[in-house]
């Protein structure tokens, strides 16, 4: 059990994941860049105002960029980091489990 | 996106790993059962409290189950499920992420 000293870093990653709709976003992000009302169409149960918040935290942790092009009307996207996009393996693992599960 | 009527499985994978201390939890009785003191001893800055909560909440999802073996005194130890052990490829995925960023 030598590698046990990893496991801060490890409660880290499921600390941020464990929050509700959190998991849910990045994996809609997963599929490329997106505005804030595509992912709310996708997650319709979530609020905006949750969203708001989640994409707060996610940006703070470095797994999105929100990108603001100056047209008009103002287009803003949200995409993941290769921070965020190196989730992909493991979503995808946890997609399988829960799916078998 | 045609794959995401899954999301809630999903979600709920996430809400229950995304405990504090859970994911820790897994980590450990993936090296095998486990006794009380044993997983406590793994994670000092766990309350013994919290880890009574965390196995009850494991046991009522179904990851893990407790023998009781009738020895003086009394020997209980903690298992992984085959849908705990299920676990382990997102277990070790995840750790690959959080290893690296």
């Amino acid at each position: 059990m030598e590698d046990f000293h990893l496991c801060p870093k490890f409660e880290q990653a499921f600390e941020l994941l464990g929050k509700r709709w959190t998991g849910l976003i990045i994996r809609v992000l997963l599929t490329g860049p997106k505005r804030f009302k595509d992912i709310s169409d996708f997650i319709p149960s979530m609020s905006d105002r949750m969203l708001s918040e989640r994409f707060k935290e996610l940006e703070a942790a470095g797994m999105i960029i929100r990108h603001v092009y100056p047209e008009t009307p103002v287009r803003i996207e949200y995409e993941l980091t290769d921070k965020g996009r190196g989730l992909e393996p493991a979503m995808t693992e946890l997609q399988m489990w829960a799916d078998k599960w």
